[in-house]
């Protein structure tokens, strides 16, 4: 591109290294921002900064939080017998906007992808495993995405975890509600078949 | 949503504010941003308060400029006689990277738009009449983009112009290179055959 001014570049550069910005996209918005007073553009930018600078990750769950232990780790109408397991902060989100969780949750800070160079060792096990150690969690649940480094994260937890004699289990993967039977995939409707649950339980509220 | 941390929903809010970003991509991009370094996220909102600090408009063509005079306006290789007028700087660079253009620009930042609210006032159409009405412009192009604002501001641009007795024109309207007749539309396709030039015109290169 042709810009007019070395600041607008710039703008424009910083823009386009965030995922699924273009430059054109880029642009767009830089010059979205411009059309603001100084006082809105100062914020935006001091926001981001002000984020980076002071967000912690919770020292027990490593969630993103403002403070050294995070919300939900510290309520008392939170179950702390049961740890939920997640990829990132935005699982926590939806899990949370679900309204039917009430035990603690575990971030792991992502997945297990040994084609994006990701070990194990680049997550958040070993605090999870310290956790379970304890002997005070009655159940591990494991909500990571069905994909194949999902997959691989829960072979690795549940080989690390069995050892503690608890139950571990994973969140239920079947037909979404909403979905259509003759057009999901295979794999999903076969496991759907032999995960099967009694009516009652697939009907409860 | 239900945001685990203050931060991070204040910095989720600014990028919302963006035009095309809803709260789950702004939560990606922000999260994005959380995972680099500090540096980083330092410069990408330093770059962009500074942007609007030092940013000016050319006060001959008002394109955007880190100068008061922009690059164009002050290049002894550009043909001042002949102004282009364009709604924005996107398009002055969507023309300059043609390379077919080398006369001045005029920006008018936006164009004639009752139904925003933006009338001839609040675009930069006086300082265009007086660039004409010092007697040296010999043509003056309009190259606004074929839709109603377009054709509103055209004509306002036209009826302002045409006591300086030069050549107005407008950039062609036509079948894009690639475009299929058949699915054209009518108006395009009409307007095609009543401006139709010369087979050595439109073969030039």
């Amino acid at each position: 591109m042709n810009f007019s001014s070395k600041l607008l570049e710039d703008a424009v550069n910083e823009f386009s290294k965030l995922p699924g910005v273009g430059q054109k996209t880029a642009l767009r918005l830089v010059l979205h921002l411009l059309n603001k007073e100084q006082e809105e553009v100062n914020q935006f930018g001091n926001t981001l900064i002000k984020l980076k600078q002071n967000i912690k990750n919770c020292s027990i769950c490593y969630n993103i939080s403002d403070h050294s232990i995070c919300e939900i780790c510290t309520s008392h109408k939170r179950d702390k017998e049961t740890i939920c397991v997640v990829e990132d902060t935005r699982d926590v989100m939806a899990i949370e906007n679900t309204s039917q969780y009430f035990g603690v949750y575990h971030v792991l800070g992502g997945l297990i992808s040994p084609m994006d160079g990701i070990g194990p060792a680049d997550l958040y096990i070993d605090g999870l495993v310290q956790r379970v150690s304890m002997g005070e969690i009655k159940e591990v649940i494991l909500a990571l995405s069905p994909n194949m480094e999902g997959d691989t994260t829960l072979f690795y937890l549940y080989k690390r975890l069995k050892e503690f004699n608890i139950p571990i289990t994973t969140i239920a993967r079947g037909i979404a509600f909403g979905g259509e039977l003759e057009y999901t995939d295979e794999i999903t409707l076969g496991r759907s078949i032999i995960t099967r649950v009694p009516y009652e339980t697939a009907m409860m509220k």
